[in-house]
């Protein structure tokens, strides 16, 4: 029985009675335990992405003292990966982990919440959602979706991918086969490359069989791992493409709205605090593992050439303006987030950018 | 009573029969109400520091249902600012806020848990703190005097500062009078400037009336609320000797100890999403001001010329070595330091400063 059926039935005498018994409520429905499924994209122990998915149910089940219990499974483990969304918003799962924009056949707009070509560092990111209301545009597009998001977790700036050849100029772009999806893959489109869509399992043997020639991932750290160093010598930075993804927490808003206003703080706080551990883990782990790829593997780490990039940066302006014009929300997203990128670059070009000089200089 | 002579007055046997009460203690402890005082380093309403310090309190607050119940009071409202260390050491209020770089006269190490000059910024210094090793440094050293210590708040890379004249090199520098605190001032020495300590609340009186001739203080967003932009005309950046200070809170160990486990976990997290939302106003709020000082108030802003810079970085270097050489201490925090910063910076090279270079090039 809905309460608006509860309602009708028993009249507004009993509704005014019971406004009494309704003050209690708060009190002992925050004594009820809640049992929780969060579902991540990611890969079983993925490090980094999971572990730390894993560390804010403990610190979430901790803070609450057991009154949130969440049961966190990796991507495929209940359900296929990219099914997350569709899962938590339909409310199978109460929550998941993933990046904004792997929704964007669904919602284009999604990926100014992850990252865009050219667009904001982690630090942009988060002054942005935080403090520029970023957050609030976010909230009110997933709404429809019944879904409540959260910023938790960022890789910093990315690897820009393992190319097989050398990448000397714009020329040698074209007609390259690379694993690189979303706007970035839309850029690269532009350049003459065939951007080809695969998971994260089969990158490694595409490359190695060359039926690719090139592959973005995610950094050092990660890249390692899948062994990319063996299938491809050139790599090369900076992520132009993903400059400082921010990883979201999703919450099917039923769910949400359920919850006491201590547990749902205690999920807010946790998951801020997670979206700073996580990009201070990737900063502090990627400098070590590039040194291995380099000394031990023989990696020959370029920067893009500046042609090549400036050749992107102009390809990206063609695709947002592109996608902008074929979706209202895109577009209104993208004018919230480019005023507020064009402030936190002009900002940057007096702190962060002018000190980073000052210790070269 | 204490229980150790409990343990004596009651026997063992008993004690194995109170066990079963113990195993009960911590959730009649759990439902203890705790009333912590917590003094700030800050001037009252100071915007962001104060401010976020008292979000922090609402936080853990409406997080633990009202079984941490914060009352924040300014700098002064209590106990004198720079007192905050003492009274928290000795348990005289139970947490304090302000930054670890005030406490240099006892502790000089404590400077590199805020900022050293041409040191690391705001996510270098997460990533250190939160993954590689720097908090639990940071809390071995400041276990001896009571205090349990968490990074909560970040200013970002600061401005270098307000000048009555032009700096166009290093002799420029001779014989000014110029407010700068800590190592900034011992760099400033070396380079011929006569460094004067004194509060925010005199600064301005100080330039306007010309007993200074500069002085160091936050970002545009500060900067302005202080009038600096009526006494100085020139504005430097970037702030090469505060790249990014992380504030501090800290704890008194006995009291920290005292609390139920998931109390404790609900600062620690309530003060690393503290951390981020402070650095993200800070670099929401900036532009904005520096705007205004520069079209309504008709601010130059200038980048310090590359040969001061280089001449500061020169100094910075001996005066990091003089240090390390009076205190075995700071030489050990200085080398642990000194070794996640490096590579710290050689990761940036290949991340964040290529990629803000990819920006412009």
């Amino acid at each position: 029985m809905d309460r608006r059926s509860f309602i009708k039935k028993v009249g507004v005498g009993s509704l005014v009675a019971g406004s009494a018994l309704a003050g209690a409520t708060p009190a002992l429905a925050s004594k009820r335990r809640v049992n929780w499924k969060l579902v991540t994209t990611w890969p079983p122990n993925f490090p980094i992405f999971h572990q730390g998915v894993k560390k804010f149910a403990k610190d979430v089940k901790r803070m609450s003292r057991g009154r949130i219990n969440i049961q966190v499974f990796a991507g495929g483990e209940l359900i296929p990966a990219l099914q997350s969304f569709d899962a938590v918003s339909q409310g199978t799962v109460e929550m998941g982990h993933g990046a904004a924009y792997y929704w964007a056949g669904k919602i284009p707009a999604a990926q100014f919440f992850t990252a865009v070509p050219f667009g904001m560092n982690a630090q942009g990111m988060n002054a942005w959602l935080y403090s520029g209301g970023g957050l609030e545009l976010w909230r009110e597009i997933y709404e429809p979706r019944n879904l409540v998001p959260f910023p938790m977790g960022n890789t910093g700036v990315q690897m820009g991918g393992w190319f097989r050849k050398k990448i000397d100029s714009p020329a040698d772009l074209k007609g390259l086969k690379m694993r690189i999806p979303g706007l970035g893959g839309k850029v690269m489109a532009k350049a003459g490359v065939n951007p080809v869509l695969m998971s994260g399992g089969e990158i490694y043997t595409a490359l190695e069989r060359g039926t690719i020639d090139a592959t973005e991932w995610v950094g050092p750290y990660h890249d390692q791992r899948l062994g990319l160093y063996r299938a491809a010598k050139h790599y090369y930075y900076p992520g132009w493409h993903e400059p400082g993804p921010t990883l979201e927490l999703i919450i099917n808003k039923a769910a949400w709205s359920d919850l006491a206003k201590e547990l749902q703080m205690i999920i807010e706080t946790a998951a801020a605090a997670s979206n700073m551990w996580m990009l201070s883990e990737f900063e502090a782990k990627n400098l070590a593992a590039l040194n291995t790829l380099k000394e031990k593997y023989k990696v020959q780490v370029h920067p893009f050439p500046k042609e090549v990039i400036s050749t992107l940066r102009g390809y990206t302006q063609e695709v947002l303006e592109e996608e902008a014009a074929k979706d209202a929300t895109f577009k209104r997203v993208y004018e919230a987030y480019r005023k507020f990128s064009a402030n936190n670059a002009a900002w940057s070009e007096i702190s962060e950018a002018a000190y980073a000089n000052a210790l070269k200089g």
